[in-house]
């Protein structure tokens, strides 16, 4: 017997709905019954029969009963109602999140939140966001033609990278642009890559069951000798500023690379050129890739340090031979990049505004660098060496004191200060020479927090 | 004997830098052999010392020359030349894309590009994107908690899905969360896919290898039978409105599903609830996940139709066992979604901005697709039949000729009108009875646009 409460706020057909509904799971009207007609029910509860008629036509979308013709409407045989008991939130565990207190972070990510030109980027976004512009339907899967476009005139300008626009793909980030690789080259292409490397190039590949081979680097970035008998491998390197000892590649190592490359067509370099913008005592290097003339190079670059990591925008050069295989692969999807965003970026650079951008921040990054240096020296004077700080966004300090790298970050750590370890980017024991060292990046910070983090520093490690 | 030009806009130590650099690379100077000290140079060039010291510094951190304390600056052996050339822009062969000359195109994808609330979404990006947000930084791996909350809150209202935030997953768009769970299921576990299905969906497993097992649809969905005896699988299913065929699951098929998955620790079903939101008969039905109550369906939902493609965000609802594998997995990554993005949507849903646009949306589809058919109903009146169009934003077109799909396709392409074959999404030789279908979309074209393309497609297939 269906009970109506025609004061209450739920409509009527939807009471009708309910208890109908509830009524054959429970079993209370079990499979093929006959329902009253509508025009039975809606006389029996005084209302109107579209009210009914609305109720039984999402019964019968549900699939709860069904309609004979000149029958009428009866309940259909739905199985076994032990799973469909209203879904309780499963049993879930979170794994407790340690909140630190961290007063200073020397982290490597990030950026100088305050030096971002916001309302530029603002107006930007209003420019691009319009009606008129096509703007809601998806990129094509290499990206917006206007950002790279603008992509491959800015890689030749600043790094010296000749490239068409059709060779260039837009990713969400440098993890998506390396599972793509991955996807790209063949099964038996081994990846190799530097020891000590950039551990979230080297996750990608672990998480994807990669073979990964792992090359020590010397004074002049990965060594050579251990790829000679490999017939078929991709080298991931960076040569700009090795991350993270910070070695630059000299040019006899980059010739030696590339006479590698060009000895087998199933050997590539993977250049990801993920800070080259920032180079402080000199002019920056130019890529690797500006060298290969014979499409050997993959050329991966970013913008999360010299924009913000917020962004996911990253991108590649894929020689001539990749290209045509990823674009057979890659036809029916859609890239997975925001394409406001895309065009925002693409303007961003055509304008000259992300050349000022660079510029700005290579002064700053530039001026926070030599703060923390001269904090550091005073701090801690002939204690310490300071390596790698000619380029990018952190340091890499020794501390010439009997003391464990695990014991640096520990002190810090205690006095509310995060410095980060190197070992964790080593395959393997790290060697010797590495001990008591830590990486302190300074993008994010202000020259107080600087002076704070390092004046607690002395304190942990006195 | 370097040659110097005052007046030329180039720097004197880059036209220095510039010339040795070519010298040394020519081999005009050999390995080893000296350069000129500062001081010399600098008098006979008569510049200063500073600018020799520029161009030097620059040679030196490119590897090309060596400093040695108290005797001076020497060449690197570099190594052979001949790849060092310049770079030219290798040969590059770009398929020739064809225009073909579309007035009308009945697009499956996309949405109505002048119903979006465009004032609104600024006005929402100018609150999100501040230097007062922390905004330049990256999002966690599973996305932006307060869209998590959003959603979660919102799956609950509308498609009765119980979910912690801590269960959802933020992706770049379906594709990227179905390779994601490509890693995420073990090895073994078959991918069973209904036949036809959504292709893009089954691209992705295809691109990665996975094995696929297609089983035909009834008009029920996916039939249940062939998947008895596979003991580890997961079922990628579109209960809601089928697609490409637009079928609703009924009740007693999705208790069948249920337990089937609950048999076996190993089994799983992917419940991909791409355009639920759009139901024009009755009220939309609640999804499939809404009845698991033992954590067995993966839950996958999209902005896609109900907001718009270019935004690049989806997301899924993992079970605790499946959270707990990517938590361990996925720590190291970033979320590859534009973290301003995340938090306007967050914000568009929260504020009630989301509902108030999906009804409207809804009406306006139901408007559209009501006028389509109308439309098609004169131009071809017993003809054809029309399925699949209660829900989404789709139909399926079924014409009473001796005619094939690729005639018709074929047909309606010369007068400029894009209709879609049915064929391609099935896995197969398609049977029999779907032969001269095909699928109109219907969301980004105004009424006068559906006028004039069924009034094309009237000349077509007269």
């Amino acid at each position: 017997m269906l009970q109506i409460d025609a004061s209450a706020s739920e409509p009527i057909y939807m009471q009708i709905y309910k208890q109908l509904k509830s009524d054959i799971i429970q079993g209370l009207l079990p499979a093929y019954s006959k329902l009253p007609s509508k025009r039975k029910l809606s006389a029996q509860l005084s209302i109107s029969v579209n009210t009914v008629e609305l109720a039984y036509s999402q019964l019968i979308s549900e699939g709860f009963i069904y309609a004979k013709p000149k029958k009428g409407y009866f309940v259909c045989q739905i199985g076994q109602l032990s799973v469909l008991s209203h879904a309780a939130p499963p049993l879930f565990q979170t794994a407790p999140k340690k909140q630190p207190p961290v007063l200073i972070d020397f982290a490597l990510d990030g950026v100088d939140g305050c030096a971002f030109p916001y309302a530029h980027w603002r107006k930007l976004f209003r420019n691009v966001f319009d009606c008129s512009n096509d703007i809601l339907r998806p990129s094509p899967i290499e990206g917006e033609p206007a950002l790279k476009e603008a992509i491959s005139a800015h890689i030749y300008m600043t790094r010296g990278v000749v490239s068409t626009p059709e060779q260039i793909v837009v990713g969400a980030g440098t993890e998506q642009l390396l599972q793509l690789l991955h996807q790209l080259l063949s099964k038996d292409c081994t990846i190799a890559m530097e020891n000590p490397v950039y551990n979230q190039a080297y996750a990608v590949f672990k998480q994807l069951n990669r073979a990964v081979l792992f090359i020590d680097i010397d004074e002049q970035g990965i060594q050579l000798e251990p790829l000679q008998n490999i017939h078929s491998a991709a080298v991931y390197v960076t040569p700009s500023h090795q991350f993270p000892l910070g070695v630059t590649m000299p040019i006899r190592r980059r010739i030696g690379i590339l006479n590698w490359a060009n000895k087998s067509p199933h050997r590539y370099i993977i250049e990801d050129d993920y800070d080259s913008q920032f180079k402080y005592d000199t002019k920056p290097i130019p890529a690797l890739k500006s060298s290969d003339a014979t499409g050997k190079v993959i050329y991966l670059g970013s913008f999360s340090r010299s924009i913000a990591p917020c962004f996911r925008i990253s991108y590649m050069v894929l020689p001539p031979k990749l290209i045509a295989v990823y674009q057979k692969q890659y036809q029916p999807f859609n890239c997975p990049v925001s394409k406001t965003e895309q065009l925002i970026l693409a303007d961003f650079i055509k304008n000259g505004n992300y050349e000022t951008h660079l510029n700005r921040m290579r002064k700053l990054y530039r001026d926070k660098r030599e703060f923390l240096k001269q904090q550091l020296l005073e701090a801690f004077s002939k204690d310490i060496t300071i390596y790698g700080e000619n380029a990018g966004q952190h340091i890499l300090l020794k501390m010439h004191k009997n003391v464990s790298e695990t014991e640096l970050c520990k002190k810090a750590y205690e006095k509310g200060v995060q410095v980060y370890p190197l070992s964790p980017y080593f395959s393997g024991t790290m060697p010797k020479k590495y001990d008591a060292m830590v990486l302190l990046g300074y993008a994010p910070l202000s020259l107080e927090q600087m002076q704070k983090g390092v004046s607690l520093l002395k304190l942990a490690w006195s």
